[in-house]
């Protein structure tokens, strides 16, 4: 069974295909939000203080931590500022952290001062970047995010992607790091661009189970891009990922029609026992549209005739 | 490919794997409705022509129509009283209708009377079920939902209910009719009685999918009976099961929740022909939760950042 390992400095969290499904908070992130990229510039880290505790109490498993705010000289200015950010991220909430940088001097800093056991995001299947990340993965120990792109780009053909994934795979092995140790982020596209989108990543993520026996993860809001109301295609796509095989997920953990899709996907998938995180987190939940209906007469008969069906199956499971 | 064609006077509807999912409604049903049962004995069919409608409204592909309103002599009372409720919705709706009954003389009656192709559901392993239904589904040439149980009742073991579904094939085989008119339901068992009912049914989808290349149905929530917040189960289960290749369900389509999760299942399963419906349905929708969020700046910073991520991958795309 695959088991990815990490840690923060007391808590343990697995990555596996047994295992409720890791949410990786995003929000730690200046790209693309210019008010906290300022304050990171300013040494003002409020937002991500702010960012930490509400995914955390959200149900992040784990946290990003990025701290890409400029494209000028970030070899010189990313790894003090990674550092920083990481530090106090890493003081506030007891969760396991992604160290998430296209800089390697920004990754290695990190490394040295992260408690536990960090995941690095990450390695693809460029040259360049193999040489640079792997012997960090395999001098600290941990485990690193593999994106199936190469030198010349993202391919549309599944099965590129797949043996750029396999490739990466293969070099890790050849620094001694483990299968269990790469989490293979197959790349989603947007299914609004590309209606395949979907049937070709639950198809790759089939065979990096099988196949490669690799974790996966993936920015999960990419496959909803463009469209009307995101955050019900990407909690359709969710269970459909969790049951194909996708073990966590890069996302934001403080949007509740996402967390709830995990959640029920998690009972659902045999990973949530005695599906006691769903009847905690949902014992008292009154729905918005079901709030009147849940009472009325017709609602009252339809849960008994539904109750009528699922006793028969419970009486006949008895009798076995 | 699978195709399974059911029609009402003048509309047809494929079920199968590349088709978007067909939406059985299960309001038109008595049993454990005490009011709506008194109602239909009374010859009071106000409540059906009202669920007849608002499940078409809200987006069913089919409609279940059962008139089981007694046990005492139903082989003498169902009959006459499913055929007018059977006219009452053919009449009303021009969708395909499921013909729902345990009374062979109940079911023959209502194909007599039948506009299109109706669904007869439906027929067991059990040799009596067998020689009264299979000749009904040959003689009005009419698809038939095979339920995976028998004489001995609902297995726990899914392989024995995998034989019983290929024994129901294998038979109807022997009266000249094919797989592609047997729509088979392997039973759902609660999750919150048996942790495994998920891993259990999604695998027997596969199974029936890939050997006996059925299409396939089932009674929705009963997964999530017994647990709170049971439209969460349920919206979850849709898109997990659509994955691993169910084509149909008898559920409930006048909740939003789990219609939102059939529309986001068929973008992701490549059967909403360039999103057509999902941007139809929800180009307006405006969040209760995303309400305020969706104007705030983090949120459309956020956005800012997925769009990176996604236009990166389309920018690929776009060079191969």
């Amino acid at each position: 069974m695959t088991r990815t390992i990490v840690a923060s400095a007391t808590r343990e969290v697995v990555i596996g295909f047994d295992q409720p499904f890791c949410v990786i908070g995003e929000r730690i992130n200046p790209t693309g939000r210019k008010k906290l990229a300022a304050e990171m510039i300013e040494g003002n880290f409020d937002t991500v203080i702010k960012d930490a505790l509400e995914q955390v109490a959200a149900g992040a498993t784990m946290l990003d931590v990025n701290a890409g705010v400029t494209a000028v000289n970030p070899n010189e200015t990313e790894p003090p500022l990674l550092v920083q950010t990481l530090e106090i991220v890493q003081n506030l909430v007891d969760v396991p952290l992604s160290i998430d940088s296209s800089v390697t001097a920004a990754i290695e800093a990190a490394l040295k001062v992260a408690k536990g056991r960090p995941l690095i995001n990450s390695v693809t299947g460029e040259e360049e970047k193999l040489e640079a990340i792997l012997p960090l993965c395999k001098k600290y120990d941990v485990p690193v995010v593999a994106i199936s792109n190469d030198e010349t780009g993202i391919s549309m053909d599944p099965d590129v992607r797949f043996a750029v994934a396999k490739k990466i795979v293969e070099r890790a092995a050849d620094y001694g790091i483990k299968p269990h140790d790469i989490v293979v982020d197959p790349l989603v596209m947007p299914i609004g661009a590309l209606g395949s989108a979907g049937l070709q990543v639950f198809a790759l993520l089939r065979r990096l189970r099988e196949e490669l026996k690799v974790n996966t993860t993936c920015g999960l809001s990419n496959i909803s891009f463009g469209l009307p109301h995101r955050h019900g295609i990407n909690a359709g796509f969710i269970p459909m990922v969790i049951g194909a095989g996708m073990t966590s997920a890069i996302m934001n953990p403080c949007r509740p029609q996402e967390m709830e899709a995990v959640r029920a996907a998690n009972v659902l998938n045999g990973t949530d026992q005695n599906c006691g995180t769903w009847i905690m987190t949902y014992r008292d939940y009154k729905s918005a549209e079901g709030g009147p209906a849940a009472v009325s007469p017709a609602s009252a008969a339809s849960a008994g005739r539904r109750g009528g069906r699922a006793a028969r199956a419970g009486a006949a499971a008895r009798m076995e």
